[in-house]
């Protein structure tokens, strides 16, 4: 795989270049903290973007639906779609209203996404979901049975053409307005995980994991 | 405004239709909570999805970016977008992993974008992008002038075409998998603000705001 990603038109970043980047690495490592994929397609009605969990699976970005969504059928033989997953790191508070904005991290991801059929790789892609959200759980819960794996569709779509952008640091006001007043700085933010709520239906009284009770994102 | 979202066939909820949801105020609220908005578009050479900041103002969503932002340029007249935001509240651990899900609330809104060409409604969409953020900031930060309002589109998309989903709760697994001795249940997860970053470059000496100090997401 080339280090950098594909530059072609629609990966070219018009506005604050200087935020834009092409390094696989640094796709990879956005793509393996988020969670939630915002995924773009078109299946005849317009575009429609949804939420979707995902995983990467050395470079590709695997999704997933059950086989009786309306618009994963639509998928056999492949079809474009725009994949787009962001990190909120914090709020920028200017001096002007103007110069106010978001820390962040995301990758845009442009390509098609054609359905997995091997065997192999379904079941890869079925590890990749789960151990992508609780690292190590794959391998303490009930995997997938013939009849699950049949039930549900994995998409596919490669880390090829696409962008990452980062906005990081201090606000950026002008020289001029620097002097105004008003407190500026930094709120950041993070994803923070909260006790775990016991599922009152399991029937065996089992100790929180390991890998839950020390959870947090890479 | 009728109390519920538009249903059309693009709305409509295909899969665990228990989750949908076309209640207005329950949109309201999620896009009131939300950050992030994942913006889906095509100006020609396929679908882009892209995060925006973005603010509720009334019934519409309000977008904005750099009048020379290559594709903004493209919405003078209207364009079809899509328009998600997503909330994850946390992480779904059953016993089998195909039932590994997770809590989220998310809106998907369909619609025309139109640029706001009124000089008090932009200025009403300037004070939601920052009071949406950081409630309370607007007033206590520089204005834009007219130098920057006009650097501004400013983009509006009717809350009309709109669907709401929905997950909260403990997993759902099969009676026959509740008996399997692992650990199931629910990791929440919430964004949370840490201690503010002074800038380093204010120049003023000045107190952390009470609105910094007290930051929550309603």
């Amino acid at each position: 795989m080339p280090e950098d990603l594909r530059q072609t038109e629609r990966t070219t970043i018009s506005r604050h270049a200087e935020r834009g980047s092409f390094c696989r690495k640094t796709a990879y490592a956005i793509l393996d903290e988020g969670m939630v994929a915002h995924v773009g397609f078109d299946i005849g009605n317009g575009i429609t973007v949804i939420p979707m969990t995902y995983a990467r699976l050395s470079d590709e970005i695997v999704l997933h639906g059950a086989i009786a969504s309306r618009w994963l059928s639509s998928f056999e033989g492949g079809k474009p779609v725009s994949v787009c997953v962001t990190l909120l790191d914090g709020l920028v508070l200017a001096q002007s209203a103007f110069s106010h904005s978001m820390n962040y991290r995301s990758v845009v991801c442009f390509g098609d996404a054609t359905v997995v059929t091997g065997k192999d790789k379904k079941q890869a892609a079925f590890k990749a979901f789960v151990d992508h959200l609780v690292p190590g759980r794959w391998e303490d819960s009930r995997q997938p049975d013939t009849k699950e794996t049949n039930a549900t569709v994995v998409l596919s779509v490669p880390i090829d053409e696409a962008s990452i952008k980062i906005r990081s640091g201090p606000p950026k006001d002008s020289i001029k307005d620097l002097n105004l007043g008003y407190w500026s700085g930094v709120v950041p933010l993070q994803l923070t995980p909260g006790a775990p709520i016991r599922d009152p239906l399991m029937e065996t009284e089992k100790a929180v994991p390991k890998y839950v009770v020390d959870y947090k994102r890479p």
